[in-house]
Parts: structure tokens; C-alpha cells; sequence
């Protein structure tokens, strides 16, 4: 249970904001690569962090995120001509270019150079594995671009895609660090999606309260959740948490990986990027059009946006009788439908003054005594350890460990994975 | 006209309000039988009096309403599974009873006992003539089930719907009181309604400045209109009014009886229950047919929802050429939606600050010293003498009287409708 | 750059704010006269500055607009019947005159004579080319009806339309006086409109950044804007702006002239009137289907709304693929809907205090100021002396002078169009 204050700090991301600060020193994705497909071509709207942004591929390629609205009389960029040196504004035909220079500027005359004392609002881009990272924070802040897993292996290897969530980006982050709703929420999804792995399946179906470590490490967390693996010892699944709002769940066996991150679009609405990857191999296409199928992290799309097909105002086309019938729990199609569905019922954000936590939530507590120490840490000028960090999490690991071995010896000595925060 | 603090105190019904307050000491119909058709069967959202809320039948039959959000991360139980000993909750299972109890916690280990600590807000349902009331008062103030005539008869001599109207509870009650409507604005709408009463339809088609009387009792007031019925005398109707929101209007000869009940949903939307009984027999199928019809104080509804087909957004349907030909005043048809047009073309929340009320309006006058009143009185905690009723109004008689009668004599020494209140 | 207050001043427009003080001083057009085609017909509602209204041309002819609201219980007079001496009440038949005196109130009796102590807010229209103006100011100090040249000529020289647009007036009317953005936005555009003056065309594609010129008169202002018309001089295009939201825009040719009214629904809403007329002859067939055609000032109407088929939600139906082309720079068809898009993009209520304006606002600068100047005057109790101008602007010119002939002399001096304000 947090106080009033608290919450706000967690979920408002707005500039300014001690939330907003914090986030705005991480580079994130923010859209799509196929939403610019080609140079030169129309504008997109973006919404990020409560700003209202245009992006944009110039003619040589290069992609520009800048303010939405033209400095001299306020109106959209959306409407912009993309051509030339950059985006003219369909009004008076100033022009920006991706640097958020005005580089022509026809409705004043040459002489008075109005255009040299007129800059718009711009922000770094990166564009990597099909999709387009950015910066928003201090130029002389920027840090370097982070090498989680799927930024570094070849496109072959990853499959992403994003979709809007009805919810505040905090909830959204604490649903994906939250272990123990596997075992429920998730009941009868994964038959549609993990094909052999009966073992395990029996190990989480058997186990709705394991045992929840959490260890903090310099990029952030990784939590294990134990099940009793019988004969076997104890069953540990990972889930790993970077700093700011990234996930990684944890394969079953040698499938691709799952990974998530939300990212603020305004305080009552997130953008939620669902990725598989495979550390080592290409996904195969079986794989992918499993992914396509939106029975996993992946959901379908209304076509033309990125709303989902099963969404608030449908209740998810909620399936009484298969519920009924305990074949799929929930009742609702779709892993990451589920988890949006929950989500998104805590309403628009999530009021924590009133809640009652348990043993189970262990992450999640965690989680926001992490980021509300590093907003307290960064009001006195003390920026995160894990902009320093390489994201050197290779992968978050399942693994089955005899009774007598812990799984933080396990995962911090022999694996290496993170390096613990010395205050623990 | 109405101060300001008036108008707040006699529409604002969430909790801790004064007619909040006041509502809460009373049972009151929350939905319909046939919403829950079957124990064990899904839950619905229902919201009464600003309280977000779900009810469901659980597998032994019992009706529980009981908050909507889960008590542990605040989720919707709406998405709940109704199974076993009542509603479990989709994300983390944990699982309540009709009475609130937390009966099971799957994601939390046994030894730790939480469930025992952790209950959810529920209020008493009993089941009656298709309809589930509920009581949402203090456990120690529960008062008796309410003897209105139509909770006493056979479920065969009772018809009743419910709509939502999209208005404030209390403006819907007061033009449920307001007896001198019916000559304007249903002029031409019984035609529709009633066979025979050709002489009735007369007195009422003649004179649309009827006497009014309002006679304050134990249970609430009864409200004459009389109206001139040349040789016969005069013809008085009445209207009774049970606190705190229920309306019995007499029939104009022996068909079917009409009521009202307008619960408040939230402050800018209420519940409608339309009821038609019939105090000695069973109700015709041809009279059933003609409920159904869409054009007395039922209503066609959206299917699926309980949102009127003729509505605010497409100005019920009204029909101008209609309404020019005379043959229907208003030009919308069905008397429930001509009332239904009225009350919320008033706005939201009325503004009783600005009105210019006449002799016309005494029983709305009444009706709001009455509740203002009540509301002060518990307020000093002496209880509405209502809550002792027992309801024992057993119609709201119309009758021809002599014109040397008076409404007041005749209805209290003879019939002994009520027991007048002393300080009258 | 405004400061907070003064944006607020000049887009707020409600009954006691300066702005909406000023416009009421004015006549204005209200709605279309084929709104209310038939005497006796049904009422339709009008808002206008804030004002929830009803307008009905009763019986005999008379176009009334009156308050919205009955005042007796404030249900909506939309529903009432139009008959006999005025509109009447459906709720309970208070009937209201144009003058918005009550004739009849069969709810009370007669012998109360409350009906004569009940008047409800009216205003005064006049009717002229198809359009129903109305004075909203107080009663004594009501203006002559302004001599506007489209109100003088035959109604065969005139064709108006009207549509809603989803912004504040202010931004609109800045943008119908803003000169420098034709050469920019509506490039291509006029492809569509103008047959011949190809030289005039060339002048304006050559010449995005003119020469301004701002003269005040008694009436509002005159706004040139010279563009090089190489060995013949300078071509000036005239804007008058007639206090306080009139406009009308020079001619090509000898084409119809165009001019516009932006009128306040709400202050996120404003009625734009578009007007064609010549001030000499008939309009032909052929212009009037081209104004249909909605690619000029008149844009394609929903059917049964005066909502734009291209608008806000669906991004003005933009082809990207057009402007890609240089075909049509915006890629927005209709020269208002570009107009429009522009101005919504500004958002609701445009926000002044951060913006940049060149030496081409030099027109929207004079308006704020001048508009500002109106307002503070009459807080100290002087009227404008546009109330009592004839309006005697005939047209506004576009004329080709010489170099050495200034805008100034030849528009004062020689067309004696409106007299020049003193103080400048």
C-alpha cells in the first residue's frame, strides 16, 4: 500500500515530473520501423511520455522526432510536406529538419534570417532491429545505447510488435514482474502456445504459491520464482527487470524468449512492446506464424492501428462457456489479452492507497521501492548505476536446481548474471 | 427554487452524502432475476448509489453483490470465475462468497493464513417477483423487507422491466409525482393505453389545472389531483409516494396498477423500474402484449443493454409530423419515453437554483421538504418513521367523490390509506 | 506572444466576458433561413456565445429565438410544439412568443395570472438572403442592421452555406486575414477554382513573402498584401476585416467575391459562414455548381448536420499520394477544408502565449490589438464606432499599381474605401 504521494511519483510521467526525469534518461523503443517505411514519406504522430511528437524519415533516411506543433503559429507537423531538407509545415511552409533546425522558412523574407533564431523541439533516434529507439532526455546525458539481447543479435532472431494498452505504463511493468498469476490467470493459455514441456507445465500448473526471491543487481532485478520440481529439487524461473520499464521472462525450454517493455504514451494509456527472440538461431517460420496467431504476448490488431481486436470495451470477448467449462481459465483468448484485461480493470491508474499485498507480490514491492529510490537518488543529483550498465543480462534463465542449492548463488556466482547491488 | 446546498444534498447519492445516507437505510431493487439466470453462472457489473459493484448467483442459488474490485490489486471480479464457494477472482484466484468472505488464496502459502484477514465489502440481496433487491446500510440498521403490494401478490400479477435514463435519480422521481403532466404531455399517448375509461379520458383531457393535495403520512405522502367530472362530482387521483424513491400511480379503472422505482446509478444516470401489477388476479397475456408494445411506461430496449432504443442521442425518436397532426402531443411515442424526454432534456443534474414553480408543482414541493427533512433528522439520528412501515398503502385509489367530499376525509377516515404524520 | 490573460479575453466568449460583451454588440448571422423553412414548422436548436438556444419561425412567419430551457422546470423547448402564438412546452404546455412573453399556461389557474409574470430570454432576428441574423446585446443599445454588401445585393447575386468547425472562433477569423499562407497551403489548390488569371496565379506561386500593409478604419481594417508583378508593378490583394468578425477576400477576376463570418458556438466550436456573391449580377449556374462542388470555401456537408464530411477524425480524408505528387501541396482538398484543418490543428483553443509570428502576422498582430483596444474601451463605456459604420465597404479590391503608387493613397485617397482611424 503506498501513500497518495507516492502513487503519483510512480505514475506520472509527464516533464518535469520525477517519474518523467528518470525515464528521460533511457533510450526506449517508440515506434515501429515499418511505420516510416520509406524515405520521404508522410509523417506519424507519436505520443510519448505525455508529449505530442511527429516522426518522421527524411529523404536521405534518417529519421527525426520532433515537436508536433510548428513553433510560429501552432500548428500539427502532421499535415507536413516531408521533402527536401526535412518536414514543411502545410501552413506557411516553415521547414524542420530532423535536428529540429528550421531550414527554410518562405513567408519571411531572406533578409530579416528570421529562420536562424527558430529551432523546434527534437530528440535522438536509433533504429535497430526494426524498430526506432529515442532519447528524451539532457544532450549531455545521453547514454549509450543499451545492448539488451535482442538489440544484438541479427534481425532474423527477433520478432516484435507493439500495441496500445488502456492503463497507466506502471501497472502494466509491475503485471509483468508479477510471477504468481501464471499459475491462475494463465491457466489452459499456454496449451495453445507451449508445445512439449508437459514437465514444467505440471511443475507451474501443481504450484500456484512458490517461493519468490528477489535480487537487485545494477541494472535492476532478477526474480526467481521456485516451484517444487518433486524428485527433481526446485523448478526456478527468472524474470528479469532492466531499468527503467523492460522485462524478460524466462523460456520454458529452448523456444524464443519473451521480453516486454511499456512505455508511457500518457499517464492513463501505455504503448506495450511484446518481443520474442532466440539468442542463438533464427525464429522459425512455424514460430512466427504461431506469434501472429495473438494467442501468446502478441494480440491482434484492428487493422490500420495498433488497438487491439479483443479490448476494454469488448471485455475482451470473454468466452463464458470455455471459462466454465475450465479449459481456459480466464475465459479470455490471448496471454498478453490477459494480462491487458486484468490490467486495464485496475482502471485508467491504478490506485495503490488501497490494496492488500502478500507474500506473492514480493517482486512488485520491489519494484517500486527500486524506482522510487532512484527518483529520491536523482533529485540529489544521483543518476542510476544502470545508465552505466551494459545490460549485460545475456538471458533471463529457467533451470531446475537440487534442494540444496540456492538461486542466488546459482544465478550470481556461477552464471554471473548482473552483478548484486552492494547495499543488499 | 432550491439553493444550491439543497440541490447538492438532494441529488448527490454516493457514500457519506446525506441522501446517500438516507438511501442506504432502505431495501431497493438492484436487477433483475433474469440477469443472473443461473447459479454458477457469470457475474454482472452493476453500479448503485456511485458504488462500482458485481453480483452473481453463486452454484447453491444465493445472490451476492458485492464489491467489484478485487481487494488484493484492485481488479475487476467482473472477470471472475463463479465456481465452488463464489466468485474467484482471474488473476490470482483469490476467491469470495456472497457474504464477502475470502474463501480461498491460491497464490499465497496456507501457513500464512491471509485469507482470513482479508474481507470485501458485500451487501444483503433477498429475491422477490423476479426482482433482486438489496439492502447497502449499516449491518445493525437492516430494516424489513418491504411490503409494497406488488413483493405480496403472485409473481403472475406483477410485470416489470427496468431501463437506464440518463438523468439524475431525483428529477425522475419528481416527474413521477408531478400529477399535472398527464394532461399536456401525454395528451394523445393513452389513446394507445387504455380501452373503455372513455369518461375518464374526458375529465383528464378537460382539465389540466387540477386541485392538488398532498397528505403527508408515516410511509410518504399521498397526492391528489382533482379534477372536474361535471354531474359526478369531482374525480380525484392519486398518487402515492413511499419513501424514499418508490411511486404507485392509481389506475384509471381496473386494469393493471402502475409503479415506479429510480435508484440511483450514479449522479447522472439512474435506474428506471417500470412495474405493472394487478392487486386480485393474474395479468392477461393480451394486457403482457401490450406492456411489451414499447408504448405505455415500458420501453423497447437496445438488446443486449438496458439503453432505450428511442433516446437522448436521437431525440427519441420524436415524430414532428406526428406531433403537428394533433393526434399525439409530444410526437414521441410510449408514455415511459415521453417522460423519459422531459426528465433528461432538464440536464444531468438539474439546476433547481433557476425554476419558476407554480400551485401545479406542490406535490414536487413536498416531495423535497419531505427528503431535505429526513435528511436533517438523520442527520440528528432519528430515523425516517418509514423505515417502520410496513408499507401498508395497498393501492393508490382514483375515485369520483362527491363534491362535498373531501379527498383528505375520505382517503385517510374511510379508507385508511396511511396514517397521517402528526404535525400536519 | 499573449500573455495567459490576454488569450483569454480574446477567445472566451460566454455571457460577461469582455469578448462575448463586444460580439453581442453586433449583429450576426445565426442560421440559415431553410433551417425553418415552413411557418408553424418544427423548432431547431441554435448555441451561440455559450448560449443554449432554441430558434422557430412561428405561425405567422416570425422567427424567434428564444432560451433553450422552459423556465418553469427547464426541460428543453426542442421538444416543444409550434403552434398558435408561439412555441409550447411539451412538458406542460407554458407557451412562449417570439418576443419570449408567455401566452398560455393551462398547468395553473387562470385566475393566478402567473403567465404574465413569466418572460423568457429572446433575441431579435432579421431575416435577409437566406440567413436569420440576430442582435444578442442588450435591447437599447441595438445597432442598424449592417449594410454588408451580401446583404444589400439580390439574393440571386448571393450563395452561402454554412459548416461547424471544431475550434475557437479567434483562430479561425486570424486565419481568414492571414494573407501569407495562400502561397503556401492552398498551393495547387486554386487549380481547382480559378479558371484564367493565370498571371495573377503566378504572381501569388512566386511570391510566398509579400509586402504587408495594415490600415485601421472606422469600420476594422483594410489588409494589403503586395506581391511583385514584375514589369507591371505590384499586385495588391486586399483583406477587409469588418469589426468584429466579418471578412471578405479580394477577387482574381471579375469572379464572385468570397467573404466569411466566424461566429461562436462554444469556445471550442465556432460557426464558419462562407459566402459567395457579386455585387453586380446574378450568379451563373455553373459558379453555384462549383461552390457545390466543395473544393473552393464550401466544403461537403454530412447529410442533415452541418458537420464537414472531411474532417478532425478522419484527417480531412489528406492523400498523401496527391501531395507527394506537388500536385496539391497539402494534399487536403477544398481550399476551407485546408483552411480548417490548419485551424483545428491549433487545438481547440489555441494556445498564444508561446509562439513565434514574423513580420507576415503583421495582420493577425493589428486584429489581436485591435480587438483587445474594442474591449478595453468599452469596459470604460465606449462603443466601437464600427456599430456605427455603415459597413460602407463595397468590395475588396485586388488592383495592380505601379511601383510607385502606395496601397495606402490609392485605397483611402482615391476608392475611398473606409475612412482611416485617426490615431494611426
Amino acid at each position: 500500500m503506498l501513500s497518495r504521494e507516492q502513487n503519483v511519483m510512480l505514475t506520472k510521467s509527464g516533464p518535469g515530473t520525477p517519474m518523467g526525469e528518470l525515464l528521460r534518461l533511457y533510450w526506449f523503443p517508440a515506434l515501429l520501423s515499418s511505420e516510416l517505411p520509406e524515405p520521404g514519406g508522410p509523417p506519424v504522430r507519436v505520443k510519448l511520455l505525455n508529449e505530442d511528437l511527429v516522426a518522421f524519415r527524411d529523404e536521405k533516411g534518417v529519421v527525426g522526432i520532433i515537436d508536433e506543433r510548428c513553433p510560429h503559429r501552432g500548428v500539427s507537423l502532421y499535415f507536413g510536406v516531408n521533402q527536401g531538407c526535412g518536414l514543411q509545415c502545410a501552413y506557411h511552409g516553415w521547414t524542420f529538419d530532423t535536428q529540429g533546425n528550421c531550414t527554410d522558412m518562405p513567408s519571411e523574407p531572406p533578409e530579416s534570417n528570421f529562420k536562424s533564431k527558430v529551432k523546434i523541439k527534437s530528440y535522438s533516434t536509433i533504429e535497430r532491429g526494426g524498430v526506432i529507439w529515442t532519447y528524451m532526455g539532457p544532450e549531455d546525458q545521453e547514454p549509450p545505447f543499451p545492448n539488451l539481447i535482442w538489440n544484438t543479435v541479427d534481425e532474423s532472431q527477433v520478432f516484435v510488435t507493439k500495441r496500445i494498452q488502456q492503463s497507466n505504463f506502471f501497472q502494466a511493468l509491475e503485471g509483468g514482474l508479477d510471477s504468481s498469476h501464471i499459475s491462475i490467470l494463465h491457466k489452459g493459455a499456454f496449451d495453445y502456445n507451449v508445445s512439449g514441456a508437459s514437465d514444467i507445465k505440471k511443475f507451474i500448473t501443481n504450484s500456484a504459491a512458490p517461493k519468490y526471491v528477489v535480487l537487485e543487481t545494477d541494472f535492476g532485478a532478477l526474480m526467481g520464482a521456485g516451484r517444487d520440481a518433486g524428485e527433481y529439487g526446485t523448478y526456478w524461473r527468472t524474470t528479469a527487470f532492466l531499468m527503467p520499464f523492460f522485462q524478460m521472462v524466462c523460456p520454458y525450454s529452448d523456444e524464443p524468449r519473451n521480453g516486454h517493455v511499456w512505455v508511457p504514451i500518457d499517464d492513463e494509456t501505455c504503448m506495450n512492446w511484446c518481443l520474442n527472440w532466440h539468442p542463438t538461431r533464427a525464429l522459425t517460420e512455424q514460430e512466427i506464424e504461431n506469434f501472429k496467431k495473438g494467442l501468446g504476448i502478441h494480440t491482434d490488431l484492428i487493422p490500420g492501428t495498433f488497438y487491439p481486436v479483443q479490448n476494454k470495451e469488448n471485455d475482451y470477448l470473454i468466452d463464458r462457456g470455455l471459462q466454465t467449462s475450465g479449459k481456459l481459465f480466464s475465459g479470455i483468448k490471448g496471454v498478453g489479452t490477459q494480462d491487458a484485461a486484468m490490467q486495464e480493470s485496475q482502471g485508467a491508474i491504478f490506485d495503490r492507497t488501497n490494496e492488500r499485498l502478500g507474500l506473492s507480490d514480493a517482486a512488485i514491492i520491489a519494484l517500486r521501492r527500486m524506482l522510487l529510490r532512484a527518483m529520491a537518488d536523482l533529485e540529489k543529483g544521483t543518476y542510476p548505476a544502470s545508465l552505466q550498465s551494459n545490460y549485460h543480462i545475456v538471458d533471463a534463465p529457467a533451470m531446475v536446481l537440487p534442494k540444496n542449492e540456492t538461486f542466488r548463488t546459482k544465478i550470481f556466482e556461477e552464471l554471473k548474471y548482473g552483478v548484486p547491488v552492494k547495499n543488499q
